[in-house]
């Protein structure tokens, strides 16, 4: 498409100087996330303000043209590509923290500071924000609302969801709003806060948020059990979430990510197992012990092979060794990966894996399963090594939202749905659920601007 | 209002025998809920199935009939008076417990069971459901969500919205549609199961829910602080929320509530300050005593006058005396309380008190102030003795609002809008924000069947 030339002098009066850019690398650069999928806005803007995000809004529905926000395009689902062309909102300039109060227990902060800059930000006073995705480093406070982006620590510490207490935002409509408070409790009209979070920039676009913090544990102590078996594994995952003391993460590699891990580092000391759980707990230095204690009580029972108690912070390190490799043998064996982020009842995980597994032998596709055990939320990557797996892998997927959906799970824990899973969504939801929500998209953004071609 | 004869037929046949009940008893008790307002509907049907409800609601909808849902009636706002007349849907019968799955850490039920029956079918399996109100014997878990309850427990565990994965629900459309998962994370579309949290009964009637469980704590340590002031007991609630050892309990009470407690009360032990602190913390029975220490420590500081620790289950008992004696203290003065439950960001807690006491001086109305400290929610309770002093507490409640607003909080913490509280909502939310809960409204229930005269 190309830009009616009356929205672009609006724009350009909203945005003077290098705050609209619309030269070729701009686009290039906003056109991608970490998806497949890609396609070129228009124009890119950089809002400074709330105020301009409302006229930003205002002007784009006034003309009928697509706005897709943008924080640090690390989607692995095409949420953040402008499908449709239009105007880009790159929020990466309002970066700041406005506020830190650890009375409150809270933070105010803008949409494009990254994760890794809040929490370090936080750290000097003893808090930390829940939600730990593994791009920290790149992607924004305002990406992570958008997706509801969680990461190992959401099984105590909750995902993005369970840790903001209020949003300021502008809807489809051009209008800017409140949403939640500034306090932990809240029965005050409808939870839009929430709504929001999740919704992939396609109701509202988010300039401000007041972030829940969460006091650092002075101590954190990892282990490390091997199992015969997934099944095996899978039932310590339940032993250890029925016992009262809450991991601070639970982690979980198959026998081929074990495998896979073991071959491109070896190095690592990973060990051979049937499954992995990588575990951490935390608490007080005095306390921390006796959680260890009674985790790996659970850990114990049918089917484990060793486990590993870490006695110092050098030794959790070594622990988890596993895990890092696993991230460097996959991009080793592809570029191509395929990464699903489905989520089942925890007690569902062994049918999950073995599935999985029989549908990658069936379709003949390499696959590693890992991640979020205490969650039931795994990364079900398929690693495809040339156009034909590729092609199988795309193929599968169908099958494999199938199974998970028929375990009582869903299509995504923690990535959104974007582009690339929006056509399951009805196989996940059913019509009638799926109707109220395109009744929400229509009560927040009438006319369609925001971010279309995505969820609903 | 009398109802069309053509939807009685229809509300007939689909209640049969005693599930639809016109008797006076029968509306005279759906007529009130825990409020002063009050309002007969015209008949009351008692669902036992979720398609029992869906007929309902189309019922309703097509002769533009009101319909409130009715829980345990335990309401401060006048929520479920159903003030348009009409039709309520009594839950009660619809009171199973499905299945509880300790280790999913989930439990789904129907919207009719009790809080408590809830908690003691729990019990055995070493699990509880965080939201704890004080009214649980007689309140639903349908209310409960509706309202989005909390209690004291809600500091470390959590309030309703914060303990459910999903629910089954009939939208004013007459739409059966299920929301959210089994699951504790998920990303999967927009949150419609936290937007129904709290929505009083006005989006959707809920007929079932899959509710998030929390292993329950094997120990249980109290402490009891008391101070100079309301300052000095403020600060070391902030203290004791800066450090990681988050308390499961929290509780203030203010001089006068400590005067009336120990007035009517001679025997227990109620002490003399000008601000008290109950503490709740608890752990294993290896760390609860590290718990009570670290909590100790930061409760101490400028102003503490004693800090009595608890060594055992009895002396638990004995430090919550004062609280207990509170409740029935507030009955003997006034069979009239206006119970507000604010809330305000916990480090203006201080402000809070200061300017509530102020107002009740000026209008010259008794005064208690107490609650759930570490939210910053608390109960300000209004003691009118006649009906001049009545008269004068509805007349200090837009000041008291005002005085909230200002310190960056809003109207309630727990008990919701309703009806007492719904002039109130532009003060605290901002027309923009309304409008778009008024279009949110407009998509779950175009016709405004449910609940009418409610929240928005
Ligand atoms: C190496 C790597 C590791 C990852 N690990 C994890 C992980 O552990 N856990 C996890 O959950 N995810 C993970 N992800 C996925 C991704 O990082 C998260 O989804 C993250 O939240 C996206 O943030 P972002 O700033 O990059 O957003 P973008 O990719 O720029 O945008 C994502 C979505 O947010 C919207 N958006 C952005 N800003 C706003 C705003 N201000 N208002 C409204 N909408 C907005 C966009 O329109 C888009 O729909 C990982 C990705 C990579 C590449
Ligand atoms: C002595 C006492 C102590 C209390 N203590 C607390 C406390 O500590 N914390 C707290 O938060 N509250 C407290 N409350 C307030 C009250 O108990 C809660 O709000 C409770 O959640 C109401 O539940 P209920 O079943 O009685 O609901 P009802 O009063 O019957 O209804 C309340 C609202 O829920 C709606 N509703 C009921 N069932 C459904 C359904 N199935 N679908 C959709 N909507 C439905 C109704 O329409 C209405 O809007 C207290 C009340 C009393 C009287």
């Amino acid at each position: 498409m190309t830009l009616p030339a009356s929205l672009l002098d609006s724009l350009r009066t909203i945005f003077p100087g290098d705050a609209l850019d619309s030269g070729d690398d701009a686009l290039r650069l906003a056109a991608r996330d970490h998806s497949r999928h890609a396609h070129r806005p228009d124009v890119v803007v950089h809002p400074a303000t709330h105020a301009q995000v409302e006229s930003l809004v205002r002007a784009c529905r006034e003309h009928r043209v697509p706005l897709t926000a943008r924080g640090g395009g690390t989607s692995s689902t095409g949420a953040s590509v402008p499908l449709a062309g239009g105007v880009v909102a790159n929020f990466q300039r309002m970066d700041r923290i406005v506020r830190i109060a650890p009375d409150d227990r809270l933070a105010v902060v803008e949409p494009g500071v990254t994760n890794e800059a809040l929490q370090q930000a936080l750290a000097p006073h003893g808090f930390f924000w829940a939600p730990d995705p593994g791009s920290a480093p790149w992607c924004t406070v305002g990406g992570n609302l958008a997706c509801n982006a969680g990461g190992p620590r959401a099984l105590k510490y909750g995902a993005t969801r369970d840790n903001v207490l209020g949003l300021r935002a502008v809807a489809g409509t051009g209008e800017g709003f409140i949403a939640g408070t500034q306090t932990t409790k809240d029965s005050t009209g409808y939870d839009l806060t929430r709504l929001l979070i999740g919704s992939e920039g396609t109701l509202a676009l988010i300039t401000g948020a007041t972030l829940k913090l969460t006091p650092r544990p002075a101590a954190v102590r990892s282990l490390r059990a091997t199992y015969r078996d997934t099944a095996s594994a899978a039932q310590a995952v339940a032993r250890i979430m029925a016992q009262p003391v809450t991991p601070a993460a639970l982690e979980f590699m198959d026998a081929l990510a074990l495998k896979l891990a073991r071959d491109h580092a070896p190095d690592a000391d990973v060990p051979e197992a049937g499954a992995l759980l990588l575990i951490e707990v935390d608490g007080t230095p005095e306390t921390v012990r006796f959680a260890q204690d009674a985790v790996a009580r659970a850990a114990r029972g049918d089917g484990l092979l060793a486990l590993d108690v870490a006695a110092d912070a050098s030794e959790n390190t070594a622990l988890w060794a596993a895990r890092k490799a696993l991230s460097f043998a996959q991009r080793a064996v592809t570029e191509h990966k395929i990464n699903e982020d489905v989520v089942v009842p925890v007690s569902r995980l062994p049918e999950l894996v073995a599935g999985a597994q029989a549908l990658a032998a069936k379709h003949a596709v390499p696959l590693v399963c890992f991640g979020h055990a205490g969650n039931g939320n795994l990364h079900v990557n398929l690693l495809p090594r040339d156009v034909d797996e590729i092609e199988r892998g795309y193929a599968m997927l169908p099958e494999l939202f199938a199974l998970v959906i028929a375990l009582g799970g869903t299509l995504s824990g923690e990535h959104g749905i974007g582009v690339v899973k929006r056509e399951y969504l009805p196989l996940a939801l059913g019509e009638s659920t799926l109707a109220l929500m395109r009744s929400v998209k229509a009560a927040f953004d009438p006319d369609g601007v925001l971010n279309p071609g995505k969820v609903v």
